[in-house]
């Protein structure tokens, strides 16, 4: 076996055996097989797909180039929720609270943002203090004493993954389903959770643009997983607009906590439910999406989600009194009220725009590793649906500095579209498969 | 503009412009661009394929990545050929001296062989002393001096192809049509010819197996070549079975010395025609190939083509006397003459199989940089189309030892395709491509 051969096979369009993905995985995780080679193997994959067996194996491949997590020693059911990314996505902070204040283990092992999409750990470290680098024993220590942990993906768990995701990065071999799929679930399986809500974004401000795109991500990742004996289901979201208000890291954080106080926007709110039901019901706590709502409502009316929100944030380090006092987080020197440039029916705020517009400002990082400003970004004051009259205030703009606040401003005002009927207002969720 | 923007345009299968297409080769030539996007960028050229426009600019940016040869100063037209890569293919060493003995300056940079396929360089060498290592500099006053050079391709000239090439042959990403055409192109642009013939093998033993692969990659050549100026006509010549009757590096070029002696095989004197017969025509020392054909059969019957073999033998360090008798090039321990094992009319005679069996007994390499023997190979007494008794002659085998020889013979006897009625002998040129 030799990795030429199997680059080949592939690059014909045949089908790879497990031992060949196992030989091409390994090898290339011990730098045997070299990054050229893998580079025009994931292009002959992007090229001629996977079936569902070798996205199978090639993610069990990816799951077992590291360590893997069991967690089974400290509770005997875990669950983890994944997004594949969005603007304004600040669903695990509030969810992952809610659905371990109603007694379910959640644990999960997180990202940071790339391009037009926001990341969790960015998120969470507008709270000072917060660490992201947990160990896999404080990890575990944390799971089994709060119920809850949110920290970065450590290099020991598929570390395959990370370095063909790196590649894939600079190869322009990023949008194919087999090494999405395999990506986010080889990380997932490592990590231990037996329970895995997936939250499959669509539209412009997702990878995914197209419903389609997304089903079939979806159905593959719940197929693979299930495969694997884990409990899966992916929840398909809108992603044409931006989700909530907030679009930045501490200010998406203070929408979330305002989210545990019940005072959160009603999508996010209805988005967080959607999430957190499917969790409750794959972790056994729920038996159907009524009662899981109910229990869910419960926690957040009587301070249970938010006790646990202080009681997480406090045991990974994090100052939890900024959370009642969401400005110490970080106020942008710039917050420049934008009204809206004519009366009318809104009918699209672009994501995808919005994102973009919110890295402009500093929130995002175009490359690897460079800062970001925690305090910067976009709240809007109505979305898809929303009558507004001219002059009212569409959006605020919170920036570091003038140039790159007219700049979002105007990059932002693009993003609209208008209409002078009655619009829908867009659909939060598309449809659930498990 | 970037390098992975230019990949995910590829590999969206959108033509790239001429600048990108110089940035990517020049990047890639200066170590700016990583192997890894280069190889992801091949895969999507292989599956995406490359217009006209492109594979001309992509020909003209490598023939470019480094020092072009103006041989102008040393002759108002040189001649040059290329063979695709066949098994037996001493055609350079016999019409080479053809061709100069007409008065027509050649001058060559050739290759060494790789997999089936053998190389000039190497059976060059099978003469003491030749230099394959020539700088530009003697490559010039030889051309000017005797009217003949064939030397190794230097690594000044068309670096960008060595280099992608190198990548090619580890990733899988060799058998793209825009590709080889440019690959090949580059370097004879490059080396300042201003007329080329390509002979374009196809069959068992080429690289283009089917006659429209071949085709395919002459119209491809021929078209670029044209294009920059230059005087093109691809040959397309069969490799179905070996060319002529030996197969080995000195036992082929024996076969070339006396090919000029007018003592050769048939099939191959009349290949050498056909190809010097193109080269005098566009080199406008002959206007059509009767005249052509006179003149070379001319030039070989007078010795004058015998002679000019010698004088560019010496000229480039070689010793001469070898040629007069050639076993002092190297004889085998074995020289074992294998029977016929049955009666019949001889119906194929793989020479792809014929090929590795000869890299099998150390005649060619499967990897770069390796050593090869120089004595060994394979002689035959029989073609296609041939009638052959049980018990005759049917080839022989020169090995440096036993077991290499028994596994040669199986391998060559597994060859064979057999018939009880008359078969047709294989044609020796499909088609002329100007």
């Amino acid at each position: 076996m030799n990795a030429v051969d199997i680059i080949v096979k592939k690059r014909d369009g045949q089908a790879l055996t497990k031992e060949e993905i196992g030989f091409f995985i390994r090898g290339f995780t011990a730098g045997e097989i070299a990054d050229y080679q893998a580079a025009a193997w994931a292009m002959a994959v992007l090229w001629r797909g996977m079936s569902r067996e070798e996205i199978t194996n090639l993610t069990l491949s990816m799951a077992h180039s590291g360590e893997t997590l069991d967690l089974h020693d400290v509770a005997p059911i875990v669950v983890d929720k994944h997004s594949t990314g969005g603007v304004g996505d600040k669903t695990t902070i509030a969810v992952a609270p809610m659905v371990a204040a109603c007694g379910l283990p959640v644990g999960k092992m997180s990202g940071r943002g790339l391009g037009f999409s926001g990341g969790t750990l960015d998120k969470l470290e507008s709270i000072p203090g917060y660490r992201v680098d947990l160990s896999v024993e404080e990890f575990k220590a944390q799971l089994s004493e709060v119920g809850l942990v949110v920290s970065g993906q450590t290099t020991r768990l598929a570390p395959a993954d990370g370095k063909l995701y790196a590649l894939r990065d600079v190869t322009g071999t990023v949008p194919s389903l087999p090494l999405i799929a395999s990506s986010i679930m080889s990380k997932k399986i490592a990590a231990g959770a037996d329970a895995i809500v997936l939250d499959v974004k669509t539209g412009r401000g997702a990878f995914m643009e197209t419903l389609e795109d997304a089903r079939q991500l979806a159905r593959i990742m719940v197929d693979i997983g299930q495969g694997l004996d884990r409990r899966v289901a992916a929840v398909i979201s809108d992603m044409n607009q931006p989700l909530g208000r907030a679009v930045g890291n501490a200010l998406e954080t203070a929408e979330a906590v305002a989210t545990l106080r019940g005072k959160g926007p009603d999508d996010f709110w209805e988005h967080c439910l959607a999430i957190a039901e499917q969790m409750l019901i794959l972790g056994d706590r729920a038996k159907d999406g009524a009662s899981a709502r109910a229990m869910l409502g419960e926690a957040v009316h009587c301070g249970r989600a938010l006790e646990k929100l202080m009681e997480w944030v406090k045991a990974q380090g994090g100052d939890p009194s900024v959370l009642a006092d969401p400005p110490s987080m970080g106020v942008a020197p710039i917050v420049e009220a934008v009204p809206a440039p004519r009366s009318g029916q809104i009918a699209a705020i672009d994501a995808r725009e919005v994102g973009l517009a919110a890295v402009g400002l500093g929130a995002g990082r175009e490359r690897k590793g460079k800062p970001i400003d925690h305090a910067v970004g976009i709240v809007f004051e109505a979305k898809v649906g929303d009558r507004v009259a001219a002059g009212d205030t569409l959006f605020s703009v919170h920036a570091a500095d003038r140039r790159r606040c007219d700049r979002a401003r105007e990059r932002v005002l693009r993003a609209y579209g208008w209409a002078e009927d009655k619009v829908e207002p867009l659909p939060l969720v598309y449809e659930v498969i498990d």
